[in-house]
């Protein structure tokens, strides 16, 4: 069973980036631990990281034939793309929309998520485990 | 370790209640897979569910000394409920929120939620699954 | 037939509550009233009254194997309790929403109604003639 | 004891009219059934229907020294014409607002009448019952 | 110098139609009064009252030849037509917006005007003055 | 095959009305030039104009059974007849929706259309052109 | 009969500030052709320029023993002095309410007034002929 | 004189509970401070706290024939609950709402009160001095 | 201990100024009370009025190092003036809001003030009271 | 005559994207309909797809010079790229903004087009027709 | 070349109030560093401090022969007051708003400018830097 | 000291678009002003122009280590890119933001900026002047 992680816009910073908010783990080490993870489970697990919206409607079309599930932080692109949404929407495999922190406890333009409706579900604001629940989500979900 | 789970209003109907959205399986079969899970994780876990929303607080401030970690869906009162928000601020054990739907894809109203900001983190959409990956979710957290 | 009437909050007060708004007729009588109606439409009525939003609800969920259909006049839950709407959608029995003033023509706040949308009808704004019409209606529905 | 029954725009077309909302019945069915409805309560029921806006308006108006009260279901012109509303305003019998579907269950903008206010009351959601329930309640509170 | 006053909505029920708002004056008698006022003003005056928005902007049309300025009342249509607004601004003469009442005073959906801004002005709460204070300006900003 | 075509309100003084915005060609010669161009197309074409929105409802009634299609400027009922849309929801034969200009492009309240999403589909901000490509849609849409 | 002209912010600059709305004349030649008009009105007019918001309160408390009504127009604070309006309503003689412009057309923050509800009407949108009108309108007013 | 003072919801863990907001005072002690201050002020103080909505209604109810004036801090009721708002206004003895916190200068969800309006007065941003406030308001209102 | 009574916008006309609504006591017999206060509490007392925002604002900054707190109701300007709202945040001694009405249950512009989130706490709906309960408040504050 | 047809975000899964809304037609045979559709206009037509907001940007900014009129359907960008907005405004040359589905009659968030101001035109909700009836358009408004 | 430098309410307490925001220098410290930068500049400083509104107005006005060129910080006055924005507007020469901290990261309220429409540009952010980077524009506007 | 200017989307169409907007001048014009200011000003100043949201963000991030601060225009971005304001708060560097016409003068939509409050300041509405004044900021900022 493959699945993709696509980290989205500005999480390439990882561990320099407002630490105070995001930790000091940076993306390399996350996605270490998520294949990891991923052997655990049995999930052959692929990680990207695009800062361009575009990169990622384009990830998530080709993923649909080559993969089982996505797990998807689209980091502020949550906030108003349209076009993810419509690309999640496009798509016939599960997305899980991952956030590091609890959006709901910040700023109120981070309260909207124009993505999470498209998506299958959603987990928020276990830091970088909130990666890993959502592989354990999808492996549940697709082994029924 | 000791998890409380509280199930919030109407969730005692599950399995008859909207069964198109909230699926078949009845809440005593989701308490027993959750003790079950539990064990496999080395969590004694304890479910409750009320439809009042004063029970719901007082048991999240009896729980502040019992418990390690609460997994909550409070059902509607999501959506309204500023008193259990803020039972949830004023105690110091950690909090997740949990939907069984994917409440960013239903009616407007179910899209906020006033009790997340409150939660350290929350897990949507997954049905039953959601309280499942807040238990390990909890356990990963209360171990580091 | 059997049909159960739920006052809501503060409708215990009726007669001596601002009467000029709600009358001097007390709850007592208007349940006479609806008890004596339903005998001559050949329906068992039987009335409780609960200020907690939570005795609407279990009294909600206790009614859909008990009875053929539900008079509710939900009081100011009416304009905030998503609880009761869901407890409503979730039985299969009509609910028909009832209230004695016209709440369009009072504050803001009592023109939306959140449960409303969850009944089968709504009947607004005749006094305790709210209850009687609703108990008609609740024939007519029943009977075809 | 006359009542005049004003039915708004585009239901004469009821029947063939999005039958899945309004169902099979025609008008002239409906207004059959109030004038037999109206025999049985003593009342004698005239129907009209009036697509413009301006007949309604005159109709309320025509009807204030020859009627005794009015059943009005308004149509669309329930949510944006303060014009009707003023005319309910502007005469001295009783007016109660009828609607056969649940407008609380509908699109957003069929939640807000601005006649309501205006009206003695409002039975709403009841199909073609609506409008004999309306009869009923003007005959109570005319022999009062 | 002619002059074409249109009274819009429910404005032939003056007099008898809320009288502790609009007075008890009749259309008749202001209309007398406003012919009396032309007189002295060298205006020669005619008054029409439709109580359908068509026929408002049919007047307005007819009158753009035949007409040096208009006075108008709208009424309830004052607050949402957009097509007595447009037809305003499809004409060449100028237009008067009057107001028995004091709009900016009462119900919140009465404070906006969406013809004004099509108008060369208004006056607003004067009761019959505001025709006769709306002749006076007519008069003046034509002999300029 | 049959349309109708239908100007709505103040579209009778096309030609006279604003120029600058609508264009110096008046509406008898649009309507030439649209049975010109029904001519090569095949298709009957009549045009009515009313100013009077139940004139516009009625219209439409009659023509559910007369025409295949509908071509419809709404005029400024485009912006809040409710009852418009809800005649065109009533019919089965495809309407669209053309305006002139670019109601995009002007003021805020000429942004929403409250006819459009009954309609079929619509034809924006082309001059009289808007009418023809909406004979040819209609064509293309009833050929099939 | 004595009346006082109050002229609120900015006005001192007429005929100077943005001649292109607010035209060439001066605030002296309007205060002289309003004295003249006071006289063949036989009312004494004084005239009062304030670009001070508690300058305008204070003519208002003064004025309320030695004036038999006010004429003001408040420039900007029009659309935000709550102040000025607690002022017009804490004292007992008629205000008339005055724009040269139509700020009905102009930008979105002009078309709300909070100062309009606390007097007793106004005139907008005719230059210095609205300071004209609203002397012969308090003349009328008082000679009832 | 007899005083109820009624504290609402999450305020059993004053003290403990976010003690940088609320301070280190438990509720206890500020009873045993409020009936020593009644002591002085000649007032029978007695005091109840309730996590349940439906409990503080039924104690503003219970109350209304035994106490002369209530004391009430409804905690986050205060910004939903318009069931206490409705029994607030359904007894006739006056009612003043306190909070321990500048509710205004909080959370933009703190800033609205639901109750306020219904009650006498408020007093607010004091800590515990707030309630003793409230019965030196009290003893004056009642003594006049 | 020396204590500041600012009295801001149209309070000197207490007494005549709408009695229904602000009582018939003039500001002077207020004023007078208010020091017969101060001496019993220990408190010197000084009351101002000013009908100017900025007089307000120079009071408040020149209060900074002469008083030791303020008691201030900014009548109008609490709706609006963020001026004197950050004037009450640059200094640094302790200013309570106070007001003779219950804003809450007044028009909606008077539910919203932007001052009370600089001060201390709030005061309101006890008529007269209000100020002397603030003075009550600040001695207890000031003595701790 | 050169035309430019830009297709945005998602179009490239056309066919396979949520055939219930989208049809089951193909990009590439949308395409070669429209050069056989521009073949008998006499528009040379090319074709291309972008997933990328700033791609369409540098399509729509190189086609000033080589087309002489532009289709494009931004896709979900259209409801919230001010860039591409810009884009349109910044060229000479005609943009015609097409939809496939009518969104108007879809979510909210579809019914804002930020784009279209900056348009000559829309056709919206024909299918791929609204791209056929673009050509039309462009050549009706390049010929004249 | 004289240049006006006006600082709006509360900067006279600069240094003093709240200076983890403002800073601890000086308004004095500020006006001596402005003439200083103004003589490299070749530019005449004049700066004043008003924390009236009125008295803003009346310097703007006054400068408009005197001066060439305007540096306003309006402090709070910029997020409401109208009149100093028609003041701005009413005067010809440029006016340059500044602000000490970055506004749009403040309170939502701050976020709001309601003069900076009316002003030539706007430096917001640098701290007293803020002023002299205004000089610099001045003096190049001034020069072309 | 190294500064980076980044220009965004559209703004290599300067001197072309909307000149009566954007003035004449082009980038390249603009950018040799700038290099030229930088020479005097001890800064080496290096200009960029990008189209797309993802290359700002790269261009961003990569300057974080090789430049000391940044000076960006990000053209309609300013209005939706969360993304962009993330990026910006990602990097330690301080980033001025410029516009060079003054946004607050312009459609609703350019009144917000969702990346100031990220930056250290922001500079709008000098032209290209605004670019050289953000120069002179930064070297005063990162030289103190």
């Amino acid at each position: 069973m493959r699945v993709l992680v696509i980290h989205g816009a500005n999480l390439n910073l990882l561990g320099e980036r407002e630490p105070q908010l995001y930790g000091t783990q940076t993306l390399a080490e996350i996605d270490a631990d998520l294949l990891e993870t991923g052997r655990k489970l049995g999930i052959e697990v692929r990680c990207v990281q695009h800062n361009s919206e575009s990169a990622i409607i384009d990830a998530l079309h080709a993923a649909r034939t080559e993969y089982r599930g996505i797990v998807l932080n689209p980091g502020a692109y949550t906030h108003y793309s349209y076009a993810i949404a419509d690309a999640i929407a496009a798509i016939r495999i599960p997305v899980i929309e991952v956030h590091l922190t609890n959006i709901a406890a910040r700023e109120p333009h981070r309260r909207t998520s124009v993505t999470a409706s498209a998506c299958a579900g959603s987990i928020v604001g276990f830091g970088a485990r909130s990666y890993r629940l959502a592989l354990h989500a999808l492996r549940e979900m697709l082994e029924e």
